[in-house]
């Protein structure tokens, strides 16, 4: 293989942004060449037809990469949906909650709120527990949560990117139930217990790439049984009948989530990027606790290893703590609009020195405002 | 402003294909440079927050830029919406026709079909014309229309891209009634009359850049006005309300669906792709008709200005003039896979001497072959 090409690097800054955030400097060289010609066609990626060789090779891989990555069970399937992940709050229910049938769902944070409220438009919705009323700075304990009778699944969100809580472990659904989750945040920093699970889907702007698409993996009796009638494109079974290809998809967002698959089993897998994940966000939590002038946002059994949440003594320093941070090369640490404060977002994505790099600001501020 | 930086350029094929297709090579120079840092902001068009001033500025631009191009009326607004135009077959329904209500659809191609399919979930549909039993094959003349007594609205597909028949002008929809336009084809190919429509979408793969996105122009009181419950995401209220930033948009497709239309506006606009765009349809129609060897498919009053289908005497000779046309630096003159044939899709952004290239190919294969 030839020599990659040296292509102009104007100067990046530290991307700490909740999603949109940052990708890797090699994932984005490889997109710069193969916008132009995806590999040798004369074609760039943008402007191959979808059902032509080289898309569908791309689609083989991204499939093949992600039950390898994913370690996931024969009977689940990938899909490739469009919509993010907001339009799986609708779909889910949609297709699998009937009228007469109840979900249970965990009320942890500003989209599980969401996700709940979509799905009252297909079925019955039990909040089997929730901490809205605590602005969201824990998560329920197993021992706090009461599942209803029968629910045909509980719904959770393993991460809440907002207030910065992530689940340390999947809840145990009741018999005869499974588990759903929106995982837009977290999925790939960890494994999954999927022997709970009957469906997970995930956004792709965070640890998948780029906006405008959503993985939903899921157990293929599933979504080839929908509980109504639904136009086409709203069925799981018809996208699963297509190959993800129902209609054209969005080309660009799959082949960056296939680069990060890629890249994400390059850097060891899932249990190598969450032993990375662990050590980075304890190393922040670390300076966080070891001071009295940050403070963090949440409760320390709730913390998220994703979104360190934090604040200074005062909102006028947080706002601070912002400017003086983005001269010095670091930006996307504003908190989520309706929580406020301070927040890093570690995604696998995120350069190994990030967190080094924002330590020594945050003592260096310490030090000059504490 | 520094020049621009000398980027590896392998060499690039003629690409006729029906989308996603061929993007102006300018347009994916400035992609490249932007993954890496957008408008020297140290962070790549994929990684910036959607909420942050780059994107939103971008949105903006790309509105104004939209309301130029399109000389769209202040009462109509302008979305960005997930799922391509496939969703709108069925947000359309959902938003505007009551479940006690009627729409007229024009039954004139496979595209087409699949819209008053999914309008049917949601309430009555008129089929008030069709060219189905003739294979698509022109389309029904306004005399054969019969529109019922007082739909809601009339749906067409302005050009139907398997095929290759589009409409020379809109249809005139019943009193009180307004037409909803698939235009995802040819879309900024000519003006529009907009005094007829109450509401417009296409997807983003053809003349608009790259898949994953839907551009909706509506008269906001349709917008405003959903007909029926629906959760939050299929509610084009909900987008309009937001910005078309509800949830994360498809970042990059709406980066390069902005950078199409400065494109496109740079071209000297509708009037002028207009002209280029019917010169270049009857050149390569001069050349089907002047001979012997290659046949139209269409009725010549219905054939489309943008997709051109023809075919050889026989279909080996149909696979022969692909492979050979492919050894000569052109692609993507397949046939669409239900029509069978040759087809070559003149977009916007295919280069200027595509045509004659094309041309001269066809003459000297007839040649060889005829």
């Amino acid at each position: 293989m030839p020599g990659r090409p040296s292509y102009p690097k104007p100067a990046r800054v530290l991307n700490f942004a909740s999603g949109p955030s940052t990708l890797p400097e090699e994932v984005l060289r490889d997109a710069q060449e193969d916008l132009w010609s995806f590999r040798g066609s004369g074609i760039g990626i943008l402007e191959h037809h979808h059902r032509g060789p080289h898309f569908q090779e791309l689609l083989a891989e991204l499939q093949a990469d992600c039950r390898e990555l994913a370690a996931l069970p024969e009977d689940f399937e990938v899909l490739l949906l469009h919509g993010g992940a907001r339009l799986q709050f609708a779909m889910l229910p949609a297709n699998l909650l009937p009228a007469d049938g109840t979900a249970d769902y965990l009320d942890t944070g500003f989209f599980a709120g969401m996700a709940l409220e979509e799905a009252r438009h297909y079925g019955g919705v039990h909040v089997a527990a929730s901490s809205r009323n605590e602005d969201f700075r824990r998560l329920p304990s197993p021992g706090e949560t009461r599942f209803s009778d029968s629910p045909v699944y509980v719904h959770f969100t393993s991460n809440n990117t907002a207030c910065g809580t992530q689940l340390r472990e999947e809840p145990t659904p009741p018999g005869g139930s499974w588990l759903a989750c929106d995982a837009s945040s977290d999925l790939f920093t960890r494994p999954l217990a999927w022997e709970r699970y009957g469906l997970v889907y995930s956004g792709s702007h965070k640890n998948l790439g780029t906006a405008g698409l959503a993985l939903v993996m899921a157990r293929r009796a599933l979504l080839e049984a929908p509980v109504r009638e639904l136009p086409a494109f709203l069925r799981y079974a018809t996208h699963l009948a297509h190959g993800s290809c129902f209609n054209t998809p969005p080309v660009f967002a799959v082949y960056v989530m296939g680069r990060m698959l890629r890249w994400m089993l390059a850097q060891g897998g899932l249990d190598a990027l969450a032993r990375r994940g662990r050590a980075r966000a304890d190393f922040l939590y670390g300076v966080i606790d070891g001071s009295d002038f940050y403070s963090g946002l949440v409760h320390p059994d709730s913390r998220s290893r994703v979104n360190v949440t934090f604040r200074t003594p005062h909102p006028e320093l947080d706002a601070r703590f912002l400017a003086e941070a983005e001269k010095g090369g670091m930006v996307g640490l504003t908190g989520y609009r309706r929580v406020g404060g301070l927040r890093a977002n570690l995604y696998n994505a995120l350069p190994a020195a990030a967190c080094e790099t924002l330590a020594e600001f945050m003592r260096e501020f310490e030090r000059r405002y504490g």
